[in-house]
């Protein structure tokens, strides 16, 4: 018996189901369109408009507000009913950000962060910026209705947990909600750092494309999955690891070792590190990603060999993905997406030369239009996501009755 | 504004929702049950199931049908309601058979089949053993309450048709559902082989197992996914094409042909019908992929070495699908599963070699206990999914009331 869906069955039209309607119609909607939508009556719908109205989760639409003396007939998402914080926690820095409950930063630090520094250490960085935007931007602990966090490891999304993280030293099975319980009454989520941007581009980018692929080429390798429009985690949280996967390249003799702890991973080829170390081995002197970019945009012909090889090892990795997943969008993003176009020739090159015909004659290979920033953009929209649930807009409801 | 989100809203609690809480309940459900699972009120639920009593979808529950002279108190799907045809087009082979609306095999037939042959010659085979299997079986054509058909290429959901399919020649864009509406006046329902073998493995093997992966080694290497319990068919329907995942092969100077016209493809390597290549060329007499899987099973050296390779290739391209998708189940069918151990050696000790830890540590490699049932069994699954969809529910019973 399936008791998930005779669940879904009992709760019947809830109260975030009638809030879920005034998401992203920005001009709202009236009484009548509420009825209209969901077949319930005008005496349920005003009862349901009430309620919500009560708990500031709606309030009227601007052009409403502004005509006073007759009641308000239209009604939008309070978008400042509370507010959301988000940190992108990448390998080398972090960027953290206050969000409206649209999902829209409202305000952002960033700051350098060695992820392999351990989790107190960066999490009580990234406590400190929360700190700082909220007061920034006037707003109490107590308005915090979501905290999101993305991590460049394999996540245990029910429990908000890194698992076995090839390059998050002391991450392992830390608590990471947990640290944040103390100061903020609202759920924390956390997921993959590639997961969240593949979720921003699919929602506020490519809304229409169930199938999304997104490529973070920054420091390692990283794919996210969207796989009719929700992430594709999969069994372990270890979905979309195309970084290690194993590749023969025919001019290498000996295949490199990985992060990882095996040899001839796509990582250990095309990653930011491993092309930190080939610029190194060949005499340049760079000590970050950030360097070696900076030396392919210049030209500079060792380094733009290198980068090419790189998207080739890259491209062939994508072509599988595609043959695999059928994706109708590729968004790349990362530090290595700034090289201009070296990295996309080869890139399409490899897939649009490697894959089935019939998945690559409508397949869009772009750079990520949100980047930097779509790792927190997904973030609040994730965080979003869980406000129009119904368990918890009932929790806000009754929070603000009783 | 999200419309089909408002669709589904104003529908309510419908008919096919009553229904489907019954599907899977071998033992029934009380009117107090329905009350308990919907909230729905007696009133109402009363109402639904008269309707579906009356349109014969719902009968009494065997015990209760025996006690006479009270009323039923218990209902269970009534199975025998209509039949579902299946055929499961192979590339030298079909199975079809007839089945109850619980996907249950009633009767079945298989006959060679040469898929190269083009649709016309191929469905009016296919036409012909529905015919006999409705006959044996005492059934008329308007019994017959859904068709399906599984087919080894790429196939656009939405439409039935085959797409640029690498080995179905004369198939491309052929309207398959178009051939079935004189005869049959019900859906028809046309998916990619490996995606309705997965599909029946899921539903009646691991039901709780919400990411799959069915890997069929036949003439070809087809894949399924199963990803959060639905089938994956991507963009095009070209998903799960993990036979056309080029390799590198370390002792191979010159990488063979492929079908698709590429070379270096897995199946190149790894399928059933390279497999017979390279045994020929060594100098045995084998002309089909049956022949190639006794000359395995029989000890023969060549015919061993030859498989340990075929399995270490597929192991590769499996390792690269379990870093993508992280699947908890890799389901293995097609003629090539039953080369006893051989193949599933080789095929695990890649996998677990070359996986990250996290994605193998909870993964079993099994062979499909549906094979070679899996194609028929998942299309039948599938179109009972149909039978329980609202707008189809509502059509029988208007159907039965007119």
């Amino acid at each position: 018996m399936d008791t998930i869906n005779a669940g879904a069955l009992r709760t019947g039209i809830a109260l975030g189901d009638v809030l879920a309607l005034f998401r992203d119609v920005d001009e709202g909607l009236t009484k009548a369109d509420v009825v209209r939508l969901t077949g319930l009556s005008r005496t349920t719908v005003n009862q349901r408009l009430d309620s919500l109205l009560g708990a500031q989760l709606l309030v009227p639409a601007p052009e409403d507000a502004r005509t006073r003396g007759r009641p308000a007939s239209r009604f939008v998402v309070n978008r400042h009913r509370g507010v959301l914080l988000v940190a992108d926690i990448g390998a080398t820095g972090l960027r953290t950000a206050v969000c409206d409950l649209g999902g829209e930063v409202r305000a952002e630090r960033e700051a350098p962060s060695d992820v392999t520094a351990g989790p107190t250490a960066v999490l009580a960085l990234v406590d400190e910026l929360f700190g700082r935007l909220l007061k920034e931007t006037r707003h109490e602990e107590s308005d915090v209705l979501g905290v999101g966090l993305g991590v460049p490891g394999p996540v245990d999304f029910g429990s908000g947990r890194v698992v076995s993280p090839p390059i998050m030293t002391g991450w392992d099975r830390y608590d990471i909600p947990g640290w944040f319980a103390p100061r903020y009454d609202c759920p924390v989520l956390v997921d993959k750092d590639a997961n969240a941007m593949a979720y921003g581009e699919h929602r506020l980018r490519y809304p229409d494309t169930a199938h999304l692929l997104m490529v973070k080429i920054g420091t390692g390798v990283g794919t996210g999955i969207i796989a009719s429009g929700r992430i594709h985690r999969g069994a372990d949280g270890a979905a979309g690891d195309v970084g290690h996967i194993q590749v023969t390249v025919e001019d290498v003799a000996e295949p490199p070792l990985c992060r990882c702890g095996n040899t001839g991973c796509v990582e250990a080829y095309a990653g930011g590190w491993a092309l930190v170390r080939d610029l190194k081995e060949a005499g340049y002197e760079v000590t970050t990603v950030d360097d070696a970019v900076r030396l392919i945009r210049s030209g500079d012909i060792t380094a733009v060999r290198l980068a090419r090889r790189a998207a080739r090892i890259l491209g062939g990795a994508i072509a599988d993905a595609v043959n695999m997943f059928n994706p109708r969008v590729i968004a790349i993003g990362g530090q290595l997406a700034h090289t201009d176009e070296q990295l996309f020739a080869g890139i399409r090159e490899v897939v649009y030369g490697r894959s089935l015909p019939l998945a690559t004659r409508n397949l869009q290979i772009v750079r990520s239009e949100l980047d930097p920033h779509a790792g927190i953009l997904g973030l609040s929209q994730l965080l979003t996501d869980g406000i129009y649930a119904p368990e918890r807009v009932r929790q806000l409801v009754e929070g603000t009755a009783s």
